[in-house]
């Protein structure tokens, strides 16, 4: 290593959590959870325009203002017509004037039919809409005392989309908590309502670690690997919509990246490390956050078992593993879905069922998560093996395998849950 | 309606495309594809370090510039052994100096142990670890001459993450066109590639069009609906790394729609109108267009069949038709397909198979398209009917049902594929 270590270090206990029990999946979870609630404060909302609010939260329910259709109006380009005026054989009725888009329509007059366009407001009187390429002529006429149309007799409310049909007025449009994606902005829109209030998005301090670790496109000396925890962990929170703040590489140094914290982290909601807290002899952030209230744990979890979570100087941290698989394990099983739970974004991941076209084994006392490729006939594909270091296969992969603790073993053919990423 | 449009416009044969075959999807979406073409041209590239890169999509295939691992390490903390020193009873060997993390491993001496941290480089001589909870003790010693260490027979490479074993140095990293999500650009920055050359980001013009529709947060006069689509398709454009300029809502006066397009429309890629490419008697779009090379059609889709595409004043054009629901589905079906086949991104949407909660009918000729939730046991439930006004059952659906030219019926638990939002 760059600056060695007194061999001291050696001494101590490494297995200190050897004893406990290692915490469920759902346990941490539910710790994270806990640790982030303070992010999903009233205090921590804004109002914004509807466009710029795709990809947040809802913070209030909404009820529509109006219903939609605000009006009956046509489903089709037709001819607006009292059904009683067309017996069984159908009839012969005047044309009327058009029925403009945009405005409101003059009452229709027994006997008559009034030209209507697809989404315009059926006059009153009409109770249907006869579709132009069932009338006689099948084209539009001009209207006057001598235009006249052959029509079939039809039920009425065909081709009428009623007022309220889709939601009423008072109806609850959004539940609070909704993610906010083009159809749930295009419905506030559709309801008149032209800004929202939502959560402020999360903006986290991301520091990897480790003397081993040099950024893309430096020098690679012997013993070195390329970080790729940095851009895997900040693609992920930005394509999740946290803000990220990358502190760069720290050194195995606690007191470092103590500093570095320090001096970065002051305006952050959440600090988050890679590397660093497993049981081995050199682990920098359980020495650097030796004096904060953090714990380091292990989860029933393959890949991602060691974790740290607690707070430094106050802020909020989570220290994920080292391994680039585990990293994005890790957001994905705990701060991805409590930031889902309490800001209503990102969107929660869907989870799936799919067959399984390879068997498995998995620890029995871990909940495993493998990569795979689902696959568009409802199989899923295993992509690399079991190990945390396989970034190639992790590329190839667009889905997570759940296997849950309790299972040692599956068959090709069995189902298991999938996550799509 | 506000500009009254004079009469004669009702004799215009609305019905000119009656005659003509309705075109199938998958030819409507070839157009547009080849319409779309120069936007995936070499010159229209650009190069981004990594993490500016996310969600773009790859101009050249990647060959990996180096092994990863780069070095055989340890995927355990532990021993590194020579096997051969231990027999099947097992062996005490001396403890060596602990291998550093990030610097070259001194070669292991026969009859000794190394203690190795996971992730550390394999010394040479070495060939496979030990995890630090099967030896005795099981926790580090200081290494020395008198510190000694009882460990069991293991077989050759255990707990080795061989060099290459993820992917080997000239081995195909990523292919050309390949979206750049965390996975993908967490790979490069593993193989220590920094900034990567993808294809720019597509502009588009956005406007609206009808003399009915009106902005959110306006006044709501009679037979005036609220635009939802501008709002719907902005949002799912950006979403899919278009950038979007809204022109705001034209009237139905086809001069005013010119005037528009041609004032803030110079600098876009690509032009997307909706409303106003049916078969009524008042369709400011094919108005507009009467000079241009745009194609009016009827595509064999339910909903979302009437399309405007061609050119105006030389920059692509596409007309979806003016309902929330067709609108959003001609973007889905047509151009984020098309953007994703020419520059890799959006991502594709990935079929997926799901059994049908509900019968469904479909008109035989037509590709319907549903909109529904996918559910956890595999099962979708179809959200509104076959109504493109359906707002509110849209921002309640993550998927679309697709129902296929030639099918007229399905059952509850017939097979279907979907898309997920």
């Amino acid at each position: 290593m760059t600056s060695p270590h007194p061999h001291g270090h050696l001494h101590e206990a490494v297995h200190r959590d050897a004893a406990h029990r290692a915490r469920s999946v759902a346990d941490h979870l539910a710790a994270v959870t806990e640790l982030l609630r303070p992010l999903g404060a009233q205090a921590r909302t804004e109002v914004l325009p509807l466009s710029q609010a795709l990809g947040r939260g809802l913070v209030h329910g909404v009820l529509a203002p109006v219903s939609l259709p605000p009006f009956a109006n046509s489903q089709m380009d037709g001819y607006a017509i009292r059904c009683s005026d067309v017996p069984d054989g159908g009839a012969e009725l005047r044309v009327a004037a058009p029925v403009p888009a945009g405005a409101g329509a003059v009452a229709l007059a027994p006997g008559m039919a009034a030209p209507i366009m697809t989404g315009a407001m059926i006059p009153a009187g009409a109770d249907a809409v006869v579709p132009i390429e069932r009338a006689a002529p099948d084209r539009f006429l001009a209207p006057g005392e001598e235009a006249a149309v052959q029509l079939p007799a039809t039920e009425p409310g065909t081709f009428v989309r009623a007022a309220g049909s889709d939601i009423t007025a008072g109806e609850r449009a959004l539940a609070a908590g909704t993610f906010l994606g083009p159809a749930q902005l295009g419905l506030l829109a559709a309801l008149g309502i032209p800004e929202v209030t939502v959560y402020q998005p999360v903006s986290v301090l991301l520091v990897t670690t480790g003397d081993e670790v040099v950024e893309p496109g430096l020098e690679l000396s012997v013993g070195k690997i390329y970080d790729a925890n940095g851009t895997l962990l900040e693609t992920a929170m930005k394509q999740a919509g946290l803000r990220v703040l990358r502190a760069g590489i720290s050194t195995d140094n606690p007191k470092e990246l103590q500093n570095l914290l320090r001096s970065q982290g002051v305006d952050a909601d959440l600090i988050v490390t890679t590397g660093g807290v497993s049981k081995g002899a050199y682990e920098v952030v359980r020495q650097a956050m030796a004096d904060q209230p953090v714990e380091f744990l292990h989860v029933a979890m393959q890949p991602g078992g060691p974790q740290g979570i607690g707070t430094f100087d106050g802020i909020p941290f989570l220290g994920f593993p080292g391994n680039p698989v585990s990293c994005l394990v890790s957001f994905e099983m705990f701060l991805r879905p409590a930031l889902s739970a309490l800001l209503g974004a990102p969107a929660p991941r869907l989870p799936l069922r799919a067959r399984l076209r390879h068997a498995l084994t998995s620890p029995e006392h871990k909940h495993q998560v493998r990569r795979g490729s689902l696959q568009p006939d409802g199989t899923v594909q295993l992509e690399g093996g079991e190990s945390s270091h396989l970034m190639h296969a992790l590329a190839g992969s667009n889905a997570l395998v759940h296997v849950p603790e309790g299972v040692s073993a599956l068959a090709a053919g069995d189902e298991v849950e999938v996550w799509m990423l």
